[in-house]
């Protein structure tokens, strides 16, 4: 098990120094909590387009029964074909890894944006089969891995990397993972939000540690000051939606154009059932999945 | 209902003069069929990255009932934003318009590759609530539509065209969607299979006019030979991949990589239900969905 920060000492080690200098986390911009006018949403929405680069590969995958959504990213230029998985579920592992091996890849990082209350984690399962492969999540979340990671953290795969925000509120762990800010990035950057912003939605805040008032800043604060191209990419979608964008988010959002006091009477009206997975999920979750108890 | 070319008469005018000029159907590379060798398939594979313009808007939506999935394309450099959608579907036609509606695109077409048989088409709902959209369908599937295409055919939004492959072999009038192979288009280039190629998979060939032969040769002379890089979008997918490339297919596809005679034996030996929707669906289908029963 290993605590270091990815910017100091990264597992895999890229041929690009930029990720051996040691240098503070970077500070995210914090902009004030205010309601956001839909008024003259055309000038302040940023009509997606696909994000481009010519090292990245990029699949998204979906699990039918909790509609999850897992994303396989890799430095295709880079010999050894890096590769991350985020928020894989434990049933569709096999799926997940055949698709690792056909296209070459070598997955270097399991990752999780927080811990599910919904499905059960692939990670563990991972690992038993792709011993090389680490688990990540982070410190906040309470949970095993064999790294953990804080906001400001970047996390290399080649030349590529995923910087670290913490967007806590639906538990008090979870992570958005975005896409770095630099030329040789994808563009539009991409920004992985786990359950803190769903499209059109966001998670619940009734469980884990979860707090609406913290889902709110969190969102408005690490995720609405990404510019207004960024991709979104959740963990779920139960519409058939599989992107946004940040500008689309920013005026269309029935929950979050809200101003806070409203967002939290519609998150504690919500009236939500007690999820069927949680009792399964979250004791597992909390060791990569129970695959692995001994992370 | 109309019934000219899209080379010849473009429904939508768009800005750039190409459209107008009147040229021969595009000659599509046939290829001698043959049983493609699945060694050394590091060389043959091209990994597929996202497709990036400057140009494109695109969103693939997903029907989970029928694992269905419809995309909208628009030309979002054009002031009009004009818009297509691909293999809509009657239960998620005010999810798509919203999301139209939404992002201030223009809805021009609403498409099939073919004459479905596992849900009904949106395009007839589609057109009642967006009477400026027109339906579009192969001249060979026996449809109704607005407008009929032919193999060769561009099919213009703003300065990006689809170009029509005929993919017969799931049904006889099974066409296949091609973004254009030109500079300003979006690279790599997408192809819009319908049922024709799934990701490692195929449409079934036991009804409505199937053919396994023609399948076969539809996909070996119309699809694979698209650059390898070619990303691949079907019309559905029950295993939760969104997207593949013809590089992988021509690798990993388990039927497609056969010889025809296997090829053949597998689909003869699908032994698959009778489709639970077909006898609603098809005719539904061939009169864009019942909705609008005098186009």
């Amino acid at each position: 098990m290993q605590s270091l920060r990815f910017l100091r000492i990264p597992l895999f080690s890229p041929p690009n120094a930029l990720f051996f200098v040691s240098q503070p986390p970077h500070l995210l911009p914090v902009k004030s909590i205010s309601r956001i006018s839909t008024k003259n949403f055309s000038s302040q929405m940023e009509l997606s387009l696909s994000s481009s680069s010519s090292k990245l590969l990029f699949r998204q995958l979906f699990e039918k029964d909790s509609s999850t959504y897992t994303y396989l990213l890799a430095d295709v230029s880079h010999p050894d074909k890096p590769a991350l998985l985020i928020d894989p579920v434990d049933k569709t592992v096999d799926r997940d890894l055949n698709l690792v091996r056909e296209l070459g890849l070598k997955l270097v990082y399991a990752m999780n944006t927080h811990v599910h209350a919904d499905h059960v984690t692939g990670t563990g399962l991972i690992k038993s089969k792709f011993p090389g492969a680490k688990s990540v999540i982070s410190r906040a979340s309470g949970s095993k891995a064999d790294v953990f990671i804080e906001p400001g953290d970047r996390i290399p795969f080649g030349d590529l990397f995923l910087e670290v925000r913490a967007t806590p509120g639906h538990t008090s762990g979870c992570v958005t993972y975005v896409t770095g800010d630099e030329p040789d990035q994808p563009h539009p950057r991409m920004a992985f939000t786990g359950d803190a912003l769903l499209i059109r939605g966001c998670g619940r805040t009734d469980f884990q540690g979860g707090s609406s008032k913290q889902l709110y800043e969190s969102v408005h604060s690490q995720i609405f000051t990404l510019p207004k191209d960024t991709l979104i990419y959740p963990a779920h979608d139960y519409k058939g939606f599989n992107v946004s964008t940040v500008g689309e988010e920013i005026v269309y959002n029935p929950r979050l154009t809200k101003d806070l006091e409203e967002f939290k009477k519609i998150m504690e009206n919500l009236n939500l059932p007690y999820p069927k997975m949680m009792d399964i999920a979250v004791p597992a979750n909390l060791v990569c999945g129970l695959q692995d108890p001994t992370s």
